[in-house]
């Protein structure tokens, strides 16, 4: 293990996170808030902290796969650490748990809360908040390979460690570039979406903030009402750049560069829209009788399906009280999520495409052993190793899931309260069904169960390997 | 597709399902009810078509996985429906298809009844609702394979797709042998525990009934409260014969041929009874205060675990009222199921095994990308092709059961218990939690929901494969 060169980078999250802090500083002093001070101290100790660490230089330049993981896990924890350190210092969080599960919420864009009245936070902690979304959303470790002069072959292990999906596509030859491109048009969207909020009549506090939720599939609000409040035009806004970002991004690379057959050929993006139409339809017919026309069922049905399906978390309304049949579609699209390479979380819809191809191949077998096939996508062949990685994914994904349903069932919630909790985190969707649904919070939980939720996010968020990698005890017996 | 071959294993299906049905007309003949004419008629029909159809002998010999899968799934399907003819026919279930439903419950050793009053059925009627269990237990092809004089390559083929587990091992390189031996020890064990009984106090009817009901795991009972009447004597000798049944029957052939060694480095049998263990020690702490004392707790917290593991779903008493964490253990518990190479159902043990091995290697080969280590079990390496089939099981198990779970919540109860039926039909275990506990029944599934739950019995007592090639398209296409 090259601990010289992880130190290195951690150091650089530091002087990243102090950056960061720097607008939610602003905001505090335009606003004349107390809680500015707390970002005041910890923009300070980020940059000690990161001073005293930078005198050490690297070692050696050693950098494999493993210190990928390493490094990528241990970077999102410590942002998490420091990006707690405002909410607790400020006195509107209880406790450091708190204020970490909300901090780790925020970064893995989950956007679950455990506040029962965010209305009550003053203006820089709910920028902070959102922003910690925004930062999330593309990944900090993406943003360090964007601008830093590093170079070698720890940048792709950095990247294929921290950016969801089961195949990395590096979009042009250089990591570098690839970094640049993909934040690039992440900051396109979020200036999009400002706008467009600015002309539908929000202040730019507001227009910002909920900007940072969308694009970040995060789905933290400012009222305690999520979206629901405001008019069906703004929540349609919302609904299109949430589906905006639960793309794949080099979707958006092959516009730019003029490839729009290519775009019309992905299958994951044809999936991605066909499942989210399907279950629109599917929950706008069995929820018809709920609203005053066939129109607005169709818009609440769809703006609650993409903003579960890209794991965003905004709610119009309490979808708790709608019918079973409708719950179990939302459910299910918990557990799926966006396509691979967005900033969406979720199990991914390549995967499950990939999944489904190999169960096909699998049947195929059965019935005609000689003829071996390949699985193809967006008109390639998946290697061999590829779909293996999928299919491990999915008995660790399940293992998660089951055993930490078990972890939180130790607090006496009700079984759907439980079940809806791991999946709405471990996908980091937000809400789920029962005590966390879209009128409920995660307050109620216990210290332990908060733990156990966010190693879900965080897992989730990383994709399994990364963290799994950093606890297991064979990456530090040497 | 060699049709001539599966019409001659299917009349032979018949004339086993006439012989079967002699049993329940002599219990009807001897305690002279209505329902013994039913049998009769259906025993005479069976035969009168096997011996129509026996008139077109096999063309060919050809016998490939294909027709192995296709047979072995037609089998079931026409013993279902054949069985669920005295059922129907006897008046005493109000519709075809709940006749159907408690049939294919029955064979596929589930156990789950549509019945509000299992103590109103007649005793012929009891007796053939038990003794399906004690057919599918084992399987009917099994059994045809080590009493008929049949050979070739299709003894393997058949084997294959009935008997449970990640692989098949044959006993002795004969199929038609091990088949013989399989049923020797399964006759073996149904009298050791008929003679106990007998023993503990009860008449040979009710001896019978309820030992069909523990060898094939299935749970079918007598009354309506399973097994909660019984004193706790007889309730301890369940817990141990449902546990035996559980175990994988080549462990018995081990013993039988005095290699106890063998035994007690079998890993499956190891952590078969190590979950067990443990699950009912966290139970009776959990559950403690319900209790007079801990024994009582350990008594029930063990005869539940056992009854659900073994996925036979017998039950002492009302489990549904029991803490969060009590039921979600049991939850996880129904999910996993028994040991391969058993008489029970449910996801298996080796496969969770072989899961484990193939997560941490993932991890391994994350740490050290060069060193490629197979997976071992039970002192052998568990091949490439093993490992696949086990994580595309999982992934068509799970994908199966959501896709049920959408389907079930149609009805409109809670998703409690809707997850809870798919999981305990699917695992062939019976009772779930909720309108299904262990104090409720599927009576007030809609048809539909009974047909999706049909599959799913079938489904997971055939371990998928042989159902999905059944209903794939690319098998009849030629």
């Amino acid at each position: 293990m090259n601990r010289s060169i992880i130190r290195y980078i951690l150091c650089k999250i530091l002087e990243f996170a102090a950056l960061f802090m720097v607008l939610p500083l602003l905001v505090g002093i335009l606003y004349r808030e107390k809680a500015a001070a707390s970002f005041a101290v910890v923009i300070a100790g980020c940059l000690a902290v990161s001073l005293l660490g930078r005198r050490l230089k690297p070692a050696s330049k050693v950098f494999y796969a493993k210190e990928g993981f390493v490094t990528v896990s241990l970077s999102w924890i410590l942002l998490s650490l420091v990006g707690a350190l405002p909410f607790y210092l400020s006195g509107e969080f209880p406790t450091f748990t708190d204020a970490l599960y909300e901090t780790v919420s925020g970064l893995t864009t989950t956007g679950s809360t455990v506040l029962t009245d965010v209305e009550g936070l003053s203006r820089s902690i709910q920028f902070w908040r959102c922003f910690t979304h925004w930062i999330g959303g593309m990944g900090v470790l993406v943003l360090i390979l964007a601008v830093l002069p590093l170079s070698g072959s720890y940048n792709m292990h950095l990247m294929r460690a921290e950016s969801p999906g089961p195949s990395v596509g590096k979009l042009v030859p250089r990591v570098k570039n690839t970094a640049m491109i993909l934040y690039g048009i992440y900051i396109f969207i979020t200036f999009m979406e400002v706008i467009v909020l600015l002309f539908g009549g929000m202040d730019l506090y507001e227009a910002l903030t909920l900007t940072f939720s969308t694009v970040g599939t995060g789905g933290f609000g400012l009222l305690n009402s999520s979206i629901g409040s405001y008019p069906m035009g703004i929540q349609a806004v919302f609904t299109v750049f949430m589906l905006l970002c639960g793309i794949n991004f080099q979707i958006y690379y092959l516009l730019l560069i003029r490839k729009p057959k290519d775009v019309l050929h992905s299958e994951e993006l044809r999936y991605y829209l066909g499942i989210i139409l399907l279950a629109s339809v599917l929950i706008a017919v069995n929820v018809r009788g709920f609203f005053a026309d066939g129109f607005q069922a169709f818009h609440h049905a769809l703006f609650q399906v993409v903003s579960l399906m890209t794991t965003t978390g905004f709610a119009t309304l309490d979808y708790d009280v709608w019918p079973e049949f409708s719950k179990a579609i939302l459910f299910l699209i918990t557990l799926l999520g966006a396509c691979a390479g967005s900033t969406g979380g979720g199990f991914k819809v390549s995967r499950l495409v990939i999944l489904w191809r190999s169960v096909k191949n699998e049947i195929s077998a059965a019935i005609h052993p000689r003829s071996i096939k390949k699985i193809h996508m967006e008109g390639r062949i998946v290697g061999e190793g590829t779909v293996r990685s999928v299919l491990v994914y999915t008995a660790i994904y399940t293992m998660i899931f089951l055993v930490s349903l078990l972890l939180l069932s130790l607090n006496e919630f009700d079984f759907v309260t439980n079940i809806s909790a791991v999946a709405a985190n471990f996908n980091n969707v937000g809400p789920g069904f029962h005590m966390v649904g879209p009128a409920g919070n995660y307050a109620q939980f216990s210290g332990f169960s908060k733990f156990v939720l966010m190693f879900d996010m965080l897992a989730g968020r990383l994709e399994l390997l990364p963290i799994l990698v950093l606890f297991s005890v064979k990456t530090w017996r040497e």
